[in-house]
């Protein structure tokens, strides 16, 4: 991974926040995970759907920006299809389309049994400039 | 607000990590802010894309349940229109449709000058049972 | 309305296959209608997807394209909250926000009794060319 | 495939107005095909939105109805990348995940260089009777 480009990960404070780890990182990929603790738990005691949506959106910015080009997030649409087992939540980034200004990905979460517990998908803007 | 959707509210540990405030909750309808600090931004110094995406996703929660019936987020879907500029974000959400199973809510994110920030569009699940 | 706009609306085929007409539009904002007839409706005589969805996208490139700059729609998110009751049903979208090159829309998804069956978000790239 | 399943797709009078034709069904999977003619174009002759979305609305439609439990799409989200190049675009849904009362589905849009030029994530709710 380029190196700005990990240094404008590791300054995510709110992912740090999250207790979120980047996992693996590469242009057009990326993988982050989030050890489920009693903070990303909701008022019924699941994991609450902003922790889930930070997980994929982290594993996103990580992906699209990767290369080095700064990529807004314009667009993420989550559907929520089970509630997470286990202590880990695994979100797996990858790139399904590039053009010139606008790039699609899709985001996979699963949780500590491989089971996909959530779905992402997500466009982003080259902003041109570099990181 | 019926109380049990209050204690359910209280007790939402991500939110309150998130230093997230419900200002006002009625069936269909709630508000909720959120107060930027160094906690809230990504590795440019912005608002991060989770933490806005969580506020909304609060506010969806307390409109959709205020009513005492555990309702699901079952798809979010949040356009990103700028950078909040300012020290607080505000969220609205609002119920545009109620059927038997399935809810729709309009949430806007603001920014202190009032400015639309986001968009969220979600779609609730009526598990049935009370909160 | 922009006369280049206006022609390139009227020359939509898929629209005018569709049964769909423009009754308004000016920048940001665009009224569209649908007759409802059998062409319309899917196996189980409801009105199909497809046909609500191009009458939202219709009313959308409407209002996105109106005063003259091509504007390409990129990511359009639809919930289906009803099935429409009558022999009409009528969009009306609105422009949410206008950044540079993104843009965002609401589209409202009514039937004849003025129900909202569906509601659409809709996020629009600007070409920067003319039309 | 389930044969009132069957029937339904093939009553389907919108997809039939719009051309589209069913090559594979199955429970979970389906595949379906447009021919592009002249009245799939919008007005600067590109293939329209509205056709490209009710093509993957059909093979999401046949895809979840395969089994012969009715299930109503109830949110999809579509994003644009390239305009299609050739003569048929072809749309693949496959169920991702399946819970007793909702699924989730992705639909990806192929042009007739097998360019992915479109892709949906959909939710469908199972009505739980029958065709």
């Amino acid at each position: 991974m380029e190196q700005n480009a990990l240094k404008y990960l590791e300054n995510d404070r709110f992912a740090a926040l999250a207790g979120i780890k980047l996992v693996r990182a590469e242009p057009g990929f990326a993988v982050a995970r989030m050890e489920i603790t009693e903070n990303h738990l909701n008022g019924v005691n699941r994991v609450q759907g902003g922790a889930i949506f930070t997980l994929a959106d982290f594993a996103f910015a990580a992906a699209s920006n990767s290369g080095g080009i700064v990529t807004l997030g314009i667009n993420v649409n989550i559907s929520y299809f089970k509630s997470p087992k286990g202590k880990v939540i695994t979100a797996e980034a990858k790139e399904i389309s590039s053009g010139r200004k606008i790039c699609g990905f899709n985001v996979d979460i699963f949780d500590e049994d491989k089971v996909l517990v959530a779905r992402v998908s997500a466009l982003g803007y080259k902003l041109g400039s570099e990181l």
